[in-house]
């Protein structure tokens, strides 16, 4: 098998992490996504929608999409859990997962891909004000995953988890949209401390 | 149990669809979006994001995130089976329903509630430009899902998926969003006709 993916790019770097948490290896082939090569025929037969990262299995099988790809190696490597062990474990982690998306990830990738000037030409139109709405979005967003981290040690609960490696990534992704985070979250900041300290946020 | 949702909007109508084609029955307590029930004191403490639907266990756990909901019942109650039965099958599943999330769902809500005159005071700043370019953006949404509909009966396969689901309610929103479906997309246009031909259509 192998991982078709743009090692700069955030959703690449989730499944990455995963991955080193899970201690799996896979083959990574690169897709340079300032060169254009997402929109390349060969490409796009592998994913219409031209995005990475895209799992391709040795039987010709093809996965996209992050979380996805991650329920895939969670299923066939269950240990160390990332999705959790119980039904409302998985259901709680995967709300928390998709609010940090949602309220944290996305703004912080719109802002970047609105406001950025490397942008110009891959996000068409770039649409500043949009930018700008969602620089405050991921403030927000900030608030209110400092507030959950106020009770508990990771962002659904005591263990790590892809809810952590979500909002990991987005508050890295947020130096390159060139949002400050704000001195008073001093509970994401001590997450992000802790996050940061595990062997896997080098992946 | 019951799920605090508001009738109207796509998001709780994909719990009841999912629910429906299980046979599920569960209490529905509303919440007023356009009196902004949902930014409440009582409503914020269940969601804090301030976002329907939220699932609330007896035992007061709270599940919000409309998969994140899905997926508890469809634990709870595999039969029939929306999400998959083996590791291949719900990661291909899981694909095509954030597929259909990010490339249809959201640039049609995104058009609405950046074009709607009834989305003024919910969205703030509403950004004409960037619900313009959603707009834009559920037509290629549109053409992609027509283009892998060539070849199936549904979204994700031979058989009715959550992916489905989403597909369906951001179409029937596509009205409300007042986006056209192009006449030349006969296979979405079809298989519109036969998802929407099933009882749960109507939840």
């Amino acid at each position: 098998m192998k991982i078709h993916e743009e090692k700069r790019a955030p959703n690449p770097r989730r499944v990455r992490v995963f991955l080193a948490e899970k201690g799996i290896d896979v083959e990574y082939q690169q897709v340079n996504i300032l060169d254009s090569e997402h929109k390349s025929a060969e490409f796009t037969r592998l994913n219409p929608l031209q995005k990475v990262p895209v799992l391709e299995l040795d039987d010709g099988t093809i996965i996209c999409e992050t979380v996805a790809i991650c329920r895939y190696f969670e299923e066939l490597h269950p240990d160390p859990a990332l999705m959790g062990t119980t039904t409302i474990e998985r259901a709680r982690i995967e709300m928390f997962q998709r609010q940090v998306e949602f309220s944290l990830f996305q703004p912080i990738a719109h802002c970047f891909r609105h406001l950025h000037p490397a942008m110009e030409k891959l996000e068409v139109p770039q649409v500043a004000e949009w930018g700008k709405a969602n620089g405050e979005r991921a403030l927000a967003g900030m608030s209110w995953l400092d507030d959950q981290l106020k009770a508990r040690q990771f962002v659904a609960g005591d263990t790590y988890t892809i809810a952590d490696i979500t909002a990991l990534i987005a508050i890295d992704f947020r130096k390159v949209a060139r949002i400050e985070m704000p001195d008073e979250l001093t509970h994401l900041k001590d997450w992000h401390e802790r996050v940061s300290g595990r062997p896997s946020s080098q992946a």
